[in-house]
């Protein structure tokens, strides 16, 4: 399994990256690591039989825009690394930078599958119920009502093949449950939706992604991504309001410090570095988008992740179900 | 202070609306409420010196579309109500029911105030700052730029003579900091509050909704909404999955009871039914929409926001402003 590693993304690159990659290969034997990045940074990572290091002189900082950062610096990490899987060196890339410079320099050295019109980022949520996809979690800000519906078909693919669930709920995230209600773009593509073979559940709102009324929530990337950037800010928010509360107070200080165990294992289960990065779905590649705040624990996450996708053979079922899955009449509906 | 109440307006109606206005008749006595609904359920409210009954044959359902629920009835709770704002007889009125026809019968009955072009609806929301107002939540779902350029205007009003805030903050809603982040409503609307004379700080993210980075969020009612409806489900979702963490642990339930008081403090501070309603802002009177789940607290809470922002003179702080601020050319920008 071999898995390029771009050691300049991320908000804590390269140290947190380098320090994931020596965690990952650690507990992973089967892990073959390209360590993508400029060499005066891959010098210090010690030399390994399981690593080979890829040289890149230039990187996209987090902040730049990724359209004029891909045309300024053709010898980028995230370039260099996304070309390894062309010349079939890498079997997937990860990734915690610049998300959009990722975005687009896999549709330039990748390319989208057949059919696909944009490719989009698949984040898994947990929920109360079983995981749920959000499918655009940001790659495309300005949708077609025909983007929200391939983001379904892809999203619906990946809970079944790879998550394991049968025939999962697919809903569409608005602001009313009645199909008439949302705006102009998720009214259309509700109404594209109905008409699918898949096992659409309508609109839900946003109260119950976390509930788990459905397995795949459709909608934009600037509607998905401020999701989940806002359920991060809750339930950091919450956290620190309960920490305040508990400090003030003896009694409840001893009571959370009896409630150890059990926090810990909360806190585990809902924080977003034991998920490890999301896909990009639609691209010719296996490429996992880490969250730009990924610690070493985030990134041993999302190579293992990356590994598990390739297993899978993540790519290849999207391309075989897209084709035989996509309505012929798919251009014409946008 | 005289507040009109729409009893059938809410998932719970009437009988926590009901229940509402009994609390807030006992714990304010310089209220005088005008209960709106039809005789039958009126009737089963004692009489009370300070209450008046005004009948209403109809009402609207939570599900109903709104344009159609208002052109079929005419006589429906919220019209009703909302005229005797209109005949002099109320300040304020307080629904808790369909949010999508409150907005159109407050257009219809009350108008806008002049330079208004779409009405918004301004939520405050706790932050580990200073309150946040979010403005659109939801009343207008397709907008244009110079529509966000005036939920910034009416928000920052709202957050600096209501909320007492100096300069408050005004950020923009958006998946990256940078102004070039966003989509085309987002990126043309950073380009017009950038030339204005608010205290504009850039785009926020959605973690920062709630970290205090800003004391006024602006965005569409789409966006609007689907974050609200998020903090909420992610703060439930929290909860259940922290309880079955706890409840599986003898030590931490222990230590749960233990924390009690400390927790019941948190869920005060944070729990949307201690805030009372929302106003909708831009229309000529006092409108507070509660939130669909009210229950008799969260309809007591309505009620008091309701004289409040009627003793702070709020229509008319806003009417004066929108006047004074607004630039000419508005209607030129869009």
């Amino acid at each position: 399994m071999r898995v390029a590693l771009d050691v300049m993304g991320g908000d804590y690159a390269p140290r947190e990256i380098l320090s994931g990659a020596r965690k990952a290969l650690k507990e992973n034997s089967d892990l073959f690591l390209l360590l993508v990045g400029p060499e005066e940074v891959l010098e210090k990572f010690p030399s390994h039989e399981r690593v080979e290091k890829v040289p890149a002189p230039e990187w996209v900082e987090m902040e730049e825009a990724p359209a004029e950062a891909l045309r300024k610096k053709p010898r980028a990490s995230i370039r260099v690394a996304l070309e390894l899987i062309k010349e079939g060196q890498a079997q997937a890339v990860v990734s915690a930078g610049n998300s959009g410079a990722t975005f687009g320099a896999a549709l330039l050295t990748l390319g989208r599958l057949p059919g696909v019109l944009r490719p989009a980022i698949a984040t898994v949520l947990p929920t109360l119920g079983r995981p749920a996809v959000l499918i655009d979690a940001g790659a495309n800000v300005d949708c077609k009502p025909v983007h929200l519906f391939q983001f379904a078909l892809m999203g619906a693919l990946f809970s079944e093949r790879i998550l394991g669930i049968k025939r999962p709920r697919v809903g569409l995230l608005s602001i009313g449950e009645e199909g008439g209600k949302g705006n102009f773009l998720v009214k259309r593509a509700h109404a594209l939706l109905s008409e699918s073979p898949l096992n659409f559940v309508g609109n839900v709102e946003g109260r119950h992604i976390y509930s788990g009324e459905a397995e795949v929530i459709v909608c934009d990337g600037f509607v998905g991504n401020i999701c989940l950037k806002v359920s991060e800010g809750v339930a950091e928010a919450l956290g620190e309001m309960l920490k305040r509360e508990v400090r003030r107070d003896p009694l409840a200080l001893l009571g959370f410090s009896l409630a150890r165990r059990a926090l810990s294992r909360f806190r585990h289960k809902v924080d977003w570095r034991e998920y490890g990065g999301a896909p990009l779905l639609g691209v010719n590649g296996v490429v996992i988008i880490g969250h730009g705040r990924s610690d070493a624990r985030a990134i041993k996450n999302a190579l293992f992740t990356a590994s598990r996708f390739v297993k899978t053979g993540l790519v290849e079922k999207l391309r075989l179900s897209l084709s035989a899955e996509r309505p012929d009449d798919l251009q014409v509906v946008s």
